[in-house]
């Protein structure tokens, strides 16, 4: 029976990004007296850069994560560029979407643990707790400012660098920093939550705990995506459906859609919210009720998926999508139970694969 | 924009119970090397006294909480007792209901904080973090599990020891614990979230964060005390529904019923659930849905609540309890608003005691 940890501070509401001066001051003379803050390239230039609470010694890096998924080496370079020019950050501020949150997870860890990130990949690795690290969502969907992984993608895997001292030691919320996020982003982080609360709903793991927080969250993610759509009143919604759904699959697990969703993330890079919408459009036959509502939802909000992609694939390509989700034993025992292995092969992975 | 600490650790699930043995290994041989257990008397020779991990060095105190609400002179003793014959303990283990989980979280401040807890009642007004300390809830709905506070009836007010250091670092849900909760205390105490939960809706301070646990709490309660009552299947969501109407509470605030129940309390001791229920029947003027939900409640749980109290009652009694009501401001402001002076008078608080 797995004993969860917190989330050490959490500041909600509309203007608390303006608590963050006051949040860090009492860390401020730790280790080499700066901080690190890990941006999205978003918001360079835009108001929100000159609101952060930035001092002489400290160092801003803004990150462009459209690119690609973070990745192992990206985090490598960040903590051995950081550490041979200013040494060890006081603490570590995350602004930006999940690859942000991700991204400042890991480097936190990786400044106190030596070597590769790649080393890290998997539950309880780590070895030293890393420095105090800050995590302020600016897009709200994925869950990652309150789970207890960092996601990467290796050279060998995506996964996960999962441990207690992966959690953000504090959280700020604040519902103004996600207004501007695009539609078609806002759609595909806001189902990432649907998602994760789907799958940890339909599964072995789901218990009492776990299933407060997806049906509260699936409550708010309905109000949002068949309501108004993007509204502060909304925003403030979302924040708490990513924070509840995010719990839901920490007290949990996810299942078919997210190890799908890894495989096409590693072999593809593409956007995990964005694959996962590419992929759960086709799961009725695993969440037949929720996969018919999001349906609706993409009706409602206007968004086209892409179908018809596998038609592009190699073999080669889906034989390796294939064998990369099947390894992701945790979630198939979720979805399938103990006996997973009776019920999925490495075919049927290929043809599910196809569908897309 | 108030920053909030979580527990540090939570489980959750039948059996955890087993899990406290473990968790506790780590923290055994900081401070005089004894673990102090706080256990509600009601369990003295009952199943889980056995089941309880002590070591020989280990300090079991059973207290009977039924005679009075925790006091500040008997945490005071208990402190001075354990200190003076074992030390400074370390860990502090409270097993029972709210008003052991208030002991204990007020005994762990208390262990690290000079003089008596009288000092201290108040928000902020611990100087030093308390003794490791963990919650078992074996009743459910205080919120007492969760909450930032530990209450404690003094020479001079009922207020609660209030700060980040009060919350629990480790609590443990195991809703095999709450299976023999008598029906009519399984009530009240249930009553007690479903009441946070209507004072935390309905007030100033209420936000998208409290609203979301108030409202997943609500559904909870429902479900339990118009549905079959006290099965295993609703002990599991009771203890979620005490969880989630706590942190509801915590992001928000409570109100008009709280208010006068620590009135009622502190004159004349009655138990917290109990008088919050005896006061909320006659507060339709201002919660009218939830009184009127909470009468259906009784009928439906065969509950009957005395009334006609007040006739007994002096007016030098009912003047104590309402001076003391009137200074819970915090609880007026979040009821009335701002200028809840202008709504509420001493004279309007007689009134309502005289409604009981």
């Amino acid at each position: 029976m797995k004993n969860f940890k917190n989330i050490e501070h959490i500041v909600f509401g509309r203007g608390s990004f303006n608590t963050l001066d006051k949040i860090l001051n009492p860390h401020r003379n730790n280790n080499d007296e700066f901080i690190f803050f890990v941006v999205d390239n978003y918001f360079k230039g835009k108001e929100l850069e000159n609101k952060i609470p930035s001092e002489k010694k400290d160092v801003i890096r803004f990150i462009d994560v459209d690119p690609y998924e973070p990745t192992t080496e990206q985090v490598d370079q960040l903590r051995d560029e950081v550490l041979k020019n200013y040494g060890l950050p006081a603490a570590i501020v995350g602004i930006g979407g999940g690859s942000i949150m991700d991204i400042a997870k890991a480097v936190a860890l990786m400044f106190t643990n030596e070597g590769s990130s790649v080393l890290y990949q998997g539950l309880d690795l780590i070895k030293n707790p890393g420095v105090f690290h800050i995590g302020v969502p600016t897009i709200s969907g994925t869950g990652a400012e309150v789970s207890m992984t960092a996601v990467l993608t290796g050279p060998e895997k995506k996964l996960g660098l999962k441990c207690d001292w992966t959690i953000f030691n504090q959280v700020i919320l604040d519902p103004d920093l996600i207004a501007t996020v695009p539609h078609d982003k806002w759609f595909y982080t806001g189902m990432d939550t649907y998602i994760h609360c789907i799958e940890s709903e339909n599964g072995i793991f789901n218990n009492a705990l776990s299933h407060a927080y997806a049906e509260q969250s699936l409550k708010l993610c309905r109000n949002i995506y068949f309501g108004d759509g993007q509204t502060p009143e909304n925003d403030d919604k979302l924040m708490i459906a990513s924070m509840m759904g995010g719990l839901s699959l920490t007290y949990s697990e996810v299942g078919v859609c997210h190890a799908l969703s890894y495989g096409l993330s590693k072999v593809f890079g593409t956007k995990h919210c964005f694959a996962n919408c590419v992929i759960f459009q086709h799961l009725d036959d695993f969440y037949s009720e929720g996969v018919s509502e999001f349906k609706q939802m993409l009706n409602k909000q206007n968004i086209k998926l892409p179908v018809g992609l596998s038609k592009e694939w190699s073999d080669d390509q889906i034989n390796t999508m294939s064998e990369i989700a099947y390894k992701l034993s945790h979630m198939w025992r979720h979805a399938f139970g103990e006996d997973w292995q009776k019920r999925l092969s490495i075919d049927k992975l290929k043809e599910l694969y196809k569908r897309m």
